[in-house]
């Protein structure tokens, strides 16, 4: 797909929150359900069997959840919609899962839901108490051990900036090249709930779980903040900590040069 | 029960968190799961059999939830255990639902979960957009009318205090009479996030459920917060606004004079 829609297309910009439980993820697969294929399923009904074609602003695995997430929707011309209708169409056809469409507004020229983006916003939520989540259950990472988040985020100023993070890179990584600027990294402590927030132009794949994974090695006292930044400045994903589960991950903003919604 | 175990029984004191969805409510019914028959099975089971007796510190409605609730559970003495283990091993039977005992430890002497508490609080969330909940679904009750908080937030001023509350209370309400003091109200934004919290002594049967309603046609414009005043002041349930559902509704501390968790 490229930054413009087929000829007899018309290109759609949607807001998207879903709940990632039991998905394989954004992207169609063999191997069970994903969101694109509801989303596309949901549009093909709408649009009375014409197939439509979408793309992401970046791909979620399995079990990653999100609240803002924006994906672009090629639709046939053959039926001409409103923002509104087709917001509500959607959502009609996808009810049966947690997926739904927030917001839809014709896309700028020129524009793709991926290549255009200029920002990326993560959260990662740890639960941090002796006893499993009932209320967020599976929305959170339950970690048991008590975490310092002092002493995390004092280690999480050695993330932020422009840095080779092989270290956090997952090998299935596809991106040309390890080097990322991390905008911001802020976290918080609210009861027993750490929350992680992430801010780049940009992210690898799994770095933010990766982060999250290694930074709980920091709470925990295993790592000091030091080493963290040795780990860093490794290059080398053998010597960071265990990838954290999807189910702490939400994607909640992603920017584009023009605010959209 | 009263304020006393019965001879042989030790009560213990557990702060329990659930997810109301798809139960009767806590108490025990004839039509359909509740929170105290999970609760009592988990015991019974983990006790080998023998009956364990619970009491609440409030009863919920079907469809309410808890992140706080205190609870007594009086349970045999023929077996010895550790608050841990009588934590661990309830969390273990409760396995298949979403209930959990967030703590548990030995209750003071003459300590009664509804008789001795001296304060309740709930939090009533309202999301208010266009489209339906996806991450909170059963979570909160979907207001698609645009309401505007600050005149909410007006209207609040009015309720709290001592009143007669006759105009919120359902007309199943067994307590003794319509007189409550309501210590704080506070209502807070955050994006398309309503947040009612409600701090009292006691509440009557529906209250903060009714204030939601009320609150909700203040905000959407259909009444002044003047009128709000009023249908305080007329003491009757059919001028006030109507139930919000139990999906938005969690009961989220008790207190205690003494501090147990």
């Amino acid at each position: 797909m490229n930054n413009h829609p087929e000829a007899g297309y018309t290109r759609w910009a949607l807001l998207l929150e879903f709940d990632g439980t039991g998905f394989v993820g954004w992207q169609r697969q063999e191997n069970g359900p994903s969101i694109q294929t509801c989303l596309e399923e949901a549009g093909a009904a709408f649009f009375g069997g014409a197939s439509v074609m979408t793309a992401t602003s970046g791909r979620t695995d399995a079990g990653v959840h999100a609240s803002g997430m924006v994906v672009q929707l090629d639709a046939p011309e053959t039926r001409a919609v409103s923002a509104h209708q087709l917001r509500d169409g959607l959502n009609f056809h996808l009810k049966p899962h947690l997926i739904g469409v927030r917001m839809a507004r014709l896309a700028p020229a020129d524009w793709h839901a991926r290549f255009s983006a200029i920002g990326r916003r993560y959260r990662y939520t740890i639960l941090n108490r002796a006893t499993r989540p009932i209320l967020d259950a599976h929305r959170v990472w339950h970690v048991k051990h008590p975490l310092d988040d002092h002493v995390m985020r004092e280690a999480s100023r050695f993330l932020i900036g422009r840095h080779d993070f092989s270290s956090f890179r997952a090998a299935s990584c596809q991106a040309s090249g390890p080097v990322r600027t991390l905008d911001e990294m802020t976290i918080t402590r609210s009861d027993d709930y750490i929350v992680i927030e992430v801010q780049a132009r940009s992210f690898l794949h799994h770095q933010v779980r990766n982060f999250a994974g290694s930074l709980a090695l920091v709470g925990r006292g295993k790592w000091s903040a030091a080493h963290l930044r040795d780990v860093l400045h490794a290059r080398d994903r053998t010597q960071a900590g265990p990838t954290a589960p999807p189910e702490g991950l939400c994607l909640i903003r992603v920017d584009y040069p023009e605010k959209l919604f």
